[in-house]
């Protein structure tokens, strides 16, 4: 008998993406409008349950996801398939669920995550075009691109990131993170920051992304990382870039934990 | 003595780009809100003086633009960077002036213009993430972007394009127009549609970018554009794709026509 046929439910993983302008981040809070407040009712509406679901990791207000993961359970025994037709026709248009597939018992969306990538991307010019106002961080100064790429190189592997979180006394499993890729890309007017790491604090990403526009500006020499780093002090050199340039991108599973989840590029 | 001497005017060329969500269009429409009406509000509250804007061609409600380009004039000295400056500060959100100089004063943002580029963008997969929900048209049906390659073969050059546009009869120069280039790009889910062409009539990029989507999706053959070029008769085969993927990209002007004006990059 396996725990899924003891509880009489199954558990669904879900993978959904969000505009996350209008919502007071992931969370439910109170009578806020939260993606997390949203998913649940749309669940209920169509399974007449009140699962409580499970992310990958809260979002902050404005931040934005293509690839945010989450896992709940239900009895109801609808095919994944026509879950997913019926959640997306109750969701507002600023949720979608992208994909949805029925997990092992044991997955679960935030504790069996080996990884996650964020992008962070901005706007490098004198206006952003207004179809990307909300999703860009805009930036007049012109950044060096060149000396940005050069800061990476003392954040990638394994570091104590307290310098790089907003809160770093209320992390309860400390500051220690592993950066396994920075990478930094220029098109045009866009250049696109996407970490990947096994883990991020609070405000961690848009952490490394306001210091890492001050290295471009030319306010911070490329070599800064490290001295901000070891001194574990949160400082002013490094400032929390905007949430609207953010975007939980992918959360990365060990391929047995789950049926193979294809995620959508974007 | 010059023009603009005898007038006590200048003449400036702009660069102005939107997010056509919330507008009814382009053109000042009794008490809807449109771009033009809110660029000359925007001049009267800097200059005091209330000039007509032309623009290279009006965009419809819902329609977005990169670089879309308007010519004015106006009395005050003000420099065009600070004018540049002091527009956008006036401007809502979803409009901004990129670009702003002094133009000859026989330039025309219409009829000096030699040439238009338009992009239709589709998010082509079950689902669009909803940061691209009013910047794309969804199409979830899975396009066959060879096909749809083939089929501008019949597209590209000098035809009549009666077929293609949603108002024949009501087209003063005739409804002959020559596409110079017909591009279709594919990235991940996206597939971009770029036409250039020396000019564009009601509704035709949409519809091109209407019977280009039913080759891709199977309900056309890629060789039916010829038959409907011939019949110029405009008839269900051809619909009209959604404003929201349509972006007025470029208009192209002789560079003797004004101050060489860099366009911004998207």
């Amino acid at each position: 008998m396996t725990k899924d046929h003891e509880k009489k439910t199954r558990r669904m993983k879900a993978i959904v993406a969000y505009d996350g302008t209008a919502f007071s981040g992931w969370q439910v809070q109170g009578d806020k409008r939260t993606v997390q407040a949203e998913v649940e009712r749309a669940i209920t509406e169509i399974t007449g349950e009140s699962p409580r679901i499970f992310c990958s990791g809260r979002t902050d207000s404005g931040v934005h996801a293509i690839g945010q993961v989450v896992h709940f359970e239900i009895a109801a025994k609808i095919p994944a398939k026509k879950l997913f037709l019926a959640l997306n026709s109750k969701l507002p248009p600023d949720v979608r669920i992208m994909k949805i597939v029925r997990a092992k018992s044991d997955f679960d969306a935030r504790f069996s995550a080996t990884g996650k990538e964020y992008r962070y991307f901005i706007f490098n010019g004198p206006q952003c075009p207004p179809h990307l106002r909300h999703f860009r961080a805009h930036v007049y100064r012109k950044l060096d691109v060149k000396l940005m790429r050069e800061a990476t190189a003392q954040l990638v592997g394994e570091h104590d990131f307290a310098a790089f979180s907003a809160n770093p006394g209320y992390e309860r499993e400390g500051t220690v993170r592993t950066i396994h890729a920075l990478t930094i890309r220029k098109t045009s007017g866009e250049i696109t920051i996407a970490v990947r790491g096994n883990g991020f604090m609070y405000k961690m990403v848009r952490s490394l992304a306001g210091f890492l526009i001050r290295v471009g500006t030319g306010e911070l020499p490329a070599n800064a990382a490290r001295t901000i780093l070891e001194s574990k002090l949160r400082t002013a050199h490094v400032p929390t870039a905007p949430a609207c340039g953010l975007f939980l991108w992918r959360v990365f599973y060990r391929p047995t934990n789950s049926q193979a989840v294809q995620h959508p590029k974007a």
